[in-house]
């Protein structure tokens, strides 16, 4: 296609991702308001900007285009989580319980998206639940999500002379468990802006979890 | 209405636990067949073999319903973890990380029904995350489970001497976000008959978390 239009690859490719990201975003709001089942690609091409030859030059299918937008987010809280563990690094070998708190308590101070990204991952999971072919994809698309997070706190902990006592990859899946768990019910006990007691509470767990599966590398 | 029909109350309240008994039945399949948030009313007492009357008698409404449904789900899964604790408890403060997975391993052998279960709470979960008085019923009930359970915890492992070192309702608020993360993954890895490995990991996370947090009640 680039051929025809006479553009450099880069500048294709630049063009390709601001058309993608501005579907991305549409798709975002779109979700948030109708719901992912009953939102059209019609309504997310509008929104865009978009022809609905747009779109499906880009995506093969409403699901595709939700997985890409899952992977935006995790990215951006996958960077802020990495921001705060580099930012909170210990001295060597000598993490506490409240160190880990505070990380995980400043990462779990909700912005304001937060709910509606709870919404949509809570509807998705759903379709997912239904659809098989749509199940494989969110499974494997959370493994390698929880392999990247394992891997990297590997990294991180080693840095400061300790070491998981747990495969980095089932423990990531545990406090990925526990996180969730926590959000859902701060957000089912009808707050968009819970208070310090509940997100407390959950960033007490994971740092007791992750204490209780972390040692010094010995010397 | 017991004296219009000259009944005892012992055969009304009989009679009454039958009615709310059937209607949770069809309830059951009306929303797996159907999904909640599309099903009726009339669906489900046509299913149940009652009039609407005979509904709105019982339930205030089809998310009432629902909880009681849940009510009687939870109870059933319960009796059998503690049926299979009683059955494995070992010997007196030697309860091992084997033991605690195989128990795991035995209450996680999927049922038939479980697959339907497990989409039904998805979808609950979602409508209860929309509607904030919803919501609140949701969550207090899910506290009062997992309270229970947490008791009924600390009750079995004192019997062979051991207790725990994590307050019994937030551990039990941990193994459940690990266990419903666990099927969860089953379900969406495409199998409503997952293999050993599957179900053998959940179990075997369980378990190390479940040994991290116990310890010897001192003599």
């Amino acid at each position: 296609m680039s051929a025809d239009t006479g553009e450099t690859p880069v500048v294709e490719s630049a063009r390709r991702k601001r058309t993608r990201d501005r579907l991305i975003d549409a798709a975002y709001d779109v979700f948030a308001e109708h719901g992912i089942a009953a939102a059209t690609v019609e309504q997310i091409t509008e929104q865009a900007g978009f022809t609905r030859g747009a779109f499906y030059s880009n995506f093969e299918s409403k699901e595709e285009l939700f997985f890409a937008l899952a992977d935006r987010e995790n990215q951006v809280r996958f960077d802020r989580l990495e921001a705060g563990l580099t930012a909170y690094l210990p001295e060597r070998g000598q993490i506490t319980t409240d160190q880990i708190s505070g990380i995980v308590r400043d990462f779990l101070g909700l912005q304001p998206d937060n709910r509606s990204w709870c919404l949509m991952q809570s509807e998705f999971q759903m379709l997912a639940l239904r659809d098989p072919e749509v199940g494989k994809t969110y499974i494997s698309g959370e493994n390698r999500a929880m392999s990247m997070l394992g891997a990297r706190l590997d990294e991180l902990v080693a840095m400061v002379g300790l070491r998981f006592t747990m495969d980095s990859r089932e423990l990531s899946q545990v406090l990925g468990a526990i996180y969730s768990d926590g959000i859902t019910r701060v957000m089912l006990a009808g707050s968009s802006n819970p208070g310090p007691d509940t997100i407390d509470e959950v960033s007490d767990t994971i740092a007791r979890i992750v204490q209780a599966f972390t040692e010094p590398i010995p010397a």
